[in-house]
């Protein structure tokens, strides 16, 4: 229902709200073949050690190319079909008003109300929309791996902004030395923090590291909680949603607007009326359109 | 002005958009190293051959970490740098209402404004936004190189459904032609258009395949002017930006109410009200603050 913004969702997601805000979210992303997939398996089976439910949400982006999600490598994960106390879920989005960026908290609410303890969302760290549904996390792990070489262009991803803790994976790997100096000298040139992200090493593959990248996030959650930050940012990151999703629907009555007012689509197409006064013109029209409704009710 | 959505921009627009429609736009995407730049810089040279004025827009996306844009590699480009019929230029987007999906039309508008006959518009091809960029064009360029290999990756990005001419760069090394049978395959593969965008080798560092790649984008344009798609396309592009600026509007607004509104966001905070119904009363509140303000008058 979700993917496809299915009728109903809404009153699925108002009875559900109650039930939510128990489980920890953790992000986790970064370039292609970084080994995102591997270490979100270590993930789930360090918290199934420690008794705790686990979700994992893979974010794919819809392709109109290929008709749907493309299911990347889960093996790891697959590991865990049969355990109940997982659920692993490889999403994309097809219908959802507002696309992946209000999709995925709607998804994570579901997973949180079903009682799982612990959920990560994974995401491809190439573009604003893959990373900031990342960023909308408590704890965002972003993962890089020796040979990322090209820091400028992680940098222009924005990826590193939104990072709480670094992860250098297959740290076995020659360069995992430069990879970590480098993330502590660009940490150290950018903003001072309250909160310094640490650079974790892992080799996934052979489970090196990921009891110390367990702790890391274990110790980032303990300064959102000991600091009142985790309310603070998962209370902005509902008005987010809430405002994107009230624009959504003015979205769909901008166009709506457009489509029936033909002499400003005429004049916009002659160029007589440029785009900003058009805007202005479709905005006024919104509130008046309201007005309308309620004269007549 | 545009980078910083600085005020009078506006004014401005309104002034120059009679002047617009002129220009012929260019869209030129894909992976980082594949030779984008390298590949406009021949275009570049090309058009000057034909005495047609030319402007590059490289669009950079803002990291707030670094500070501003990033500049990429524009060796090739700098050759221009004297030459009054080019202007070359990469931008980011730091203030403007809508970030890089709306300050990039406009800025192609002011180019075009300018008198340039061809504007080339650049991006990294990763990301939705980064690639709807390059798509908001007449004629849009995908560029890949030997051993792009996963094409699931390109796939995923959504970069294949945008191309009206596929360009295989870098086509004297090897996996060039797998490159470009996987690409007719890709195709062959997805819905039958009334333009099949045609696969062209290039090396541009040898300057070889950059005739043919002219002649196919002049035979697209050709097919776009004679089906009266060209004129359909843009309007369409003009509409969807005029309601983005709308939105964008409209977003700000939302936003203030959201804050104005303590009662809502203590009842979303503590789970009273669903996101949904925020939304709601969010989405009427606009059109309710839009009649206070009438009844002022």
């Amino acid at each position: 229902m979700v993917e496809d913004g299915a009728e109903g969702l809404s009153r699925l997601s108002a009875q559900l709200f109650g039930r939510t805000g128990n489980a920890y979210t953790i992000g986790l992303t970064g370039a292609p073949g970084v080994g995102k997939s591997t270490l979100g398996g270590e993930l789930l089976r360090t918290a199934r050690a420690r008794d705790l439910t686990v979700a994992v949400l893979a974010i794919d982006p819809t392709s109109p190319f290929t008709g749907g999600a493309l299911l990347g490598d889960r093996l790891r994960m697959q590991a865990h079909a049969t355990d109940p106390g997982v659920f692993i879920r490889s999403m994309a989005t097809r219908g959802h008003l507002g696309g992946m960026a209000l999709a995925a908290p709607e998804a994570v609410r579901i997973l949180d109300a079903s009682g799982k303890d612990l959920i990560v969302v994974e995401t491809v760290g190439v573009g604003q929309a893959e990373v900031d549904v990342a960023a909308a996390t408590d704890t965002t792990l972003v993962v890089v791996s020796p040979g990322w070489g090209d820091a400028v262009q992680v940098a222009k991803a924005g990826i590193l902004e939104i990072a709480d803790v670094f992860v250098v994976n297959k740290a076995d790997r020659d360069g995992a030395d430069t990879a970590v100096r480098d993330l502590q000298a660009m940490i150290k040139m950018g903003p001072a923090l309250s909160w310094t992200p640490p650079v974790v090493r892992t080799a996934a593959v052979s489970s090196d590291g990921i009891d110390e990248l367990w702790d890391a996030i274990q110790s980032h959650r303990a300064f959102l909680t000991d600091t009142g930050e985790l309310e603070v940012r998962r209370r902005l990151r509902l008005f987010r949603e809430v405002e994107g999703l009230a624009v959504e629907r003015l979205r769909l009555r901008v166009a709506d607007l457009l489509a029936d007012d033909q002499r400003l689509a005429t004049d916009l197409a002659e160029h007589r009326i440029d785009p900003y006064r058009g805007a202005a013109r479709l905005e006024a029209h919104v509130g008046e359109a309201r007005t309308g409704d309620k004269a007549r009710t």
